[in-house]
């Protein structure tokens, strides 16, 4: 057993140098049925314009403005879909149905509410402005106008927009495929009884959980085997058809471990160790043709906070997304936090509303095994190292998992 | 064409009302692979303490802090998964790895950076203290602690504390199926030329998008026929294996409208209008055995908005969730927001900080067809009825899409 030969990295500059090895997916195209929280790898113009046509909003009748406070003739009736071929003269009318178009002549639509109809006469209000209770063509885009650009993130509005455009497919940035594995002598499946010394593998559905959140298409890997031959031809064989490889445990520098030997043969070690709690195993590599690999600490919060900080930014990078980072909100301190030593530590707390602020409550013990820290956590409180920590009643930045 | 016979309903009294009329899905049992987003519908208690044994959190030399300063005989190693039979007596030691359990005798573990080895010998610091760097059993869950009450949304740290806990199933509620129709004869399908007066079907890809967020399992019925007959009978078929029926279009008051007189004849329609912008034809009604009926307007933008307003918060309580609406936050109007007449208005605005505060900023136009006014939307402000509006500079409370 020997004291680890990697340096101890910031977690700052670990993170950022991440990022610098992370590729941007190339695009695939998808059907706007599954384009849901996928990313535009080309600017969206709007090959025509929306509304196509003047369409009523309301439904009534189509006059001229003109002719306010008239009783008019009515010459027929445009509904969604099915329009009036005729015009609207002076002193004519047609019926209407929100959606219709507005015929020729007419400048504004006045709702059946405000009209008095008696047979084929309709009597309209004294008072009438042109361009009322209807769409104009191109009101909400013009035709060649830049609708969203390429880096958009796409959820019911984007892909609305898409559909009123008549695009019925769109270019996306390809979602990363996660080859993932836990590595560990004292796993056991989850369900199957633990031996001495043994415990169940949950960290394979906690990451399976958040990198199927994050984007990716996980292939499991399961247990990885515990000879490093075997290993090996398990990591390479996945990879064939893996954007990255994501493991957990077996970065520490016991005899055991055999994930960064592993990594060290197949590419290179970027960051061996980062001054961060918890994840100080924390471990990256980059692989042949671009692969990443991210080797996880074992301890349950390690392996979820490690992958906040490191792997869902990259994740999000290869996706296409232009924001990486958690959106951050600025939030009181409800308790002192101090990081111990000379590592970073990312405090988990859960927040409440008072008044305009939002109030954050450390969710307990921050041990790297106790899951109970992250479980119901909105945020994490980003400590820096050192002695004095941040004074209860302090405001600071935090990262926003999810708000009260 | 008449004037619609139902009472415009204020807009919070329609939420209610939808909510008092939708049921709690009953249980499943789901994988922990296919759990995530789902909520639990049982407790889940811990059947044995976590850790179940006490586990060194380093690499290192398992010891008793009295022997502080001593060179120690090495007895043997405690590797994760190989735990050691013998015990630790005075003046000896263990080798220790990560996630090792530490043996009987030993009191604390040492660092590997902290000793000094010399063969089966190491040295371990003058000073020593009893409990550092290992997990005490039952320090992060007693046996017989509730770890989450039924009501629980199930994400990474979640699933992994029932993985931890060697459950490899959990009781959640079951997730709404959900048949979504698009009525109006000016549909046509995405991607089709629209001949006059025609527009594509943009919203049954906009709400699918925004079902499946809002956890619903979705039967496409694509666009309903315009024949009363064909119509209920292709809604009484899919409402066999469907908890709700979300239709868009054809609520509106014109003669071509055939949802409302449908819901009329398949079940009691609580709101027929609302005082809503956009979103005045919205219209909900329940089915047969607890069934429910959304009929959006077929604006786009309304059809969003009021899916926003009353379907999701509907669909959230269906599957066992507590908190219903979106969550919100305090923030400052950089502009002057209007409602129109007696309209409950929900303007949509992107959000930036500023300092602590979050500065909104209308997203334009608020017209209900233009689908650009929700396209990167960050919140949504709601505008009371009323002459007088909420002036710039004013602090309101906005419902969050996502933060930017």
């Amino acid at each position: 057993m020997r004291a680890s030969a990697y340096p101890l990295v910031d977690a700052a500059d670990a993170a950022a140098l991440v990022l610098e090895h992370t590729p941007v997916l190339g695009p695939e195209t998808v059907a706007l049925s599954e384009a849901s929280g996928r990313v535009l790898a080309e600017d969206l113009v709007a090959s025509s314009a929306l509304p196509p046509h003047p369409a009523s909003a309301v439904d009534g009748y189509a006059v001229r403005a003109a002719d306010a406070g008239r009783t008019l003739r009515v010459v027929g009736e445009s509904a969604a879909g099915r329009p009036l071929f005729a015009q609207v003269d002076p002193g004519t009318a047609a019926r209407i149905l929100t959606g219709g178009v507005v015929p020729v002549g007419a400048d504004t639509v006045v709702m059946v509410e405000d009209t008095r109809v008696d047979g084929d006469s309709v009597t309209v209000p004294a008072v009438l402005k042109a361009g009322t209770n209807l769409h104009r063509p191109g009101a909400d885009l013009r035709a060649g106008e830049l609708v969203m650009p390429a880096g958009t993130q796409l959820g019911p509005a984007e892909i609305g927009l898409a559909a009123a455009l008549g695009v019925p497919r769109l270019q996306v940035h390809r979602r990363p495929r996660v080859a993932l594995m836990s590595t560990g002598d004292e796993l056991v499946e989850v369900g199957e009884t633990p031996g001495p010394g043994q415990i169940p593998d949950s960290n394979r559905w906690a990451l399976l959980a958040a990198l199927r959140e994050a984007g990716a298409e996980v292939r499991l890997l399961g247990i990885g085997p515990d000879n490093a031959n075997d290993l090996r031809k398990l990591v390479t064989g996945a990879l064939h058809d893996a954007d990255a490889l994501v493991t957990s445990g077996g970065v520490s520098v016991g005899t055991h471990d055999l994930v960064k030997p592993l990594l060290e043969s197949l590419g290179t070690v970027h960051v061996g160790r980062v001054k961060l709690k918890p994840g100080k195993p924390f471990t990256f590599a980059t692989l042949s043709e671009g692969r990443l690999a991210f080797g996880l600490p074992g301890f349950p919060v390690s392996s979820l906070v490690t992958f906040e900080v490191f792997v869902r930014p990259a994740l999000r990078k290869m996706q296409g997304l232009v924001q990486l980072q958690r959106p951050s909100l600025q939030v009181r301190l409800g308790f002192h936090a101090q990081a111990v030593g000379d590592r970073t530590e990312y405090h988990r707390v859960t927040l409440r509303r008072e008044g305009v602020e939002l109030i954050a409550t450390s969710t307990g013990s921050q041990s790297s095994s106790r899951l109970m820290s992250l479980a119901g956590a909105h945020a994490l409180v980003r400590v820096p190292p050192g002695d004095q920590g941040i004074s209860a009643g302090s405001v600071v930045e935090a990262l926003i998992l999810s708000l009260p």
